[in-house]
């Protein structure tokens, strides 16, 4: 069973005149807790303050969040957690109430770990192709009706997640993960300026490459790019790192170097429980 | 005091996870009712309906949404009402759920009719430019955080709309309203194939035109041209129309078809209640 809070207090609703439902006003986190600990914390409350500040809510201070999300996972050795952070309440209208009392939402679910899937996962390529708006670029807001619309293409529980190009035909990511592809050693991600979500996994992976000494560019590239890469594999907080087996008729084998990724994500994930 | 129903019972809040929270995962309408009665309610319950079937959300049948929006309006001499349908709850991800249970809003507020504003009003030019998305555009769906980032874009109580552009610079609408000019007599409004959301009121208004005799165009058109245009005006269910009396540096004075316009919108509205 799912633990819910409110404002900090259990509960399973939220008012109908809340912006985050009225126009999908707010943003969100979903991220990984081990023993009742939220894993890479920091990152995420400072994806969640910056995402925040694009929108122009206040942010809930990070030490009540982090102790919501700790009282709500306490007990579970792993659970999913969701953050949500909306506008709150307000008069009909588009209008962002002057007086701002945001709304926050932890919902928890203990689980078991996600699936490694370390021989690779098949990968729909959708459809529908992403919108370019700079102005909620990188943000994990809550309008995400493109993501869900995408996620309805395929219904076969064997495909793990779908790519999405934007409307130029530039690769941008899964539907709800960061991708990454290697050529001759180099990682190279998508640039995600004009849409897509910035993810924490993403930039985690950027930062142990440059640890580790392996260059990583962000790049604009086309599909075609992509199915030339060497090895390509795909991260979100969740799900940690799925190697790519196959896109449209390209296969893969997992590469060195995305096996390599997945293991420095591992090792930090364990430092951090 | 709104009065609100829930899946047709009396309540104030909708479970934490739903889709319309998480993902905006839902349509609405906004729409008067007069002496308990939704005005042009078969207009707008086509238009819920096709929206609900670009998003794949099975829409509550007709006489149930009418039942309960008279129920809340009922005692009402004037009423603001708003209807929401979401996909319902799911669990986690974005994959719609196959068994889908819709929820269904409706927040019915009393209130006198909105100021006429038959003088005309002074239009904000946003700076926010709206992303071309085909697959959603012309939806009134729950993703709506452009149209709040460009109301929040200005904050002065004498500017009552904003004027909306997009990616390429071609004029959609008001950011709660649809948009008409005049040109040696033709009606002409933004063409909503790529972004902006099409009310029932613009069709509402394109249909009178054919029964007076009075050519209407759906075109793309540049800002230039609005600024060039002998007569302006918006339309949305709530405040009817309201002539743009200034944009930018250029003003207007209402004119005759922006006035005939509205009478015809008034005469029908009277017939309907």
């Amino acid at each position: 069973m799912a633990m819910m809070l409110v404002n900090g207090a259990p509960a399973e609703s939220i008012s109908v005149t809340d912006r985050g439902l009225a126009y999908g006003d707010g943003v969100f986190r979903t991220l990984r807790a081990v023993n009742g600990q939220p894993l890479h914390w920091s990152r995420h409350y400072a994806k969640l303050h910056g995402d925040c500040a694009v929108l122009g809510i206040p942010c809930p201070i990070e030490s009540i969040m982090l102790s919501e999300i700790q009282s709500a996972a306490s007990g579970h050795a792993h659970a999913a957690v969701k953050v949500m952070v909306t506008r709150g309440s307000s008069p009909r209208g588009y209008a962002p109430p002057q007086a701002c009392v945001p709304t926050r939402i932890v919902i928890v679910e203990p689980r078991a770990l996600l699936p490694r899937h370390s021989g690779g996962i098949p990968v729909h390529l959708c459809r529908l192709r992403l919108a370019h708006q700079p102005a909620l670029a990188g943000v994990k807001h809550l309008n995400r009706l493109e993501n869900v619309l995408a996620r309805a293409e395929w219904c076969d529980p064997a495909i793990a997640e779908g790519l999405l190009l934007d409307q130029d035909g530039f690769v941008i990511g899964g539907t709800m993960s960061n991708l990454f592809i290697v050529e001759a050693g180099v990682l190279v991600t998508p640039d995600l300026s004009r849409c897509g979500v910035m993810g924490v996994t993403r930039a985690r992976v950027i930062d142990l490459a440059r640890e580790a000494g392996v260059t990583s560019r962000i790049e604009h590239f086309p599909l075609q790019r992509l199915l030339g890469a060497d090895e390509a594999f795909l991260v979100n907080s969740l799900i940690g790192l799925w190697p790519i087996a196959q896109l449209a008729d390209r296969t893969w084998r997992p590469g060195a170097l995305t096996q390599r990724v997945g293991r420095w994500l591992d090792a930090e994930d364990a430092t951090r429980n």
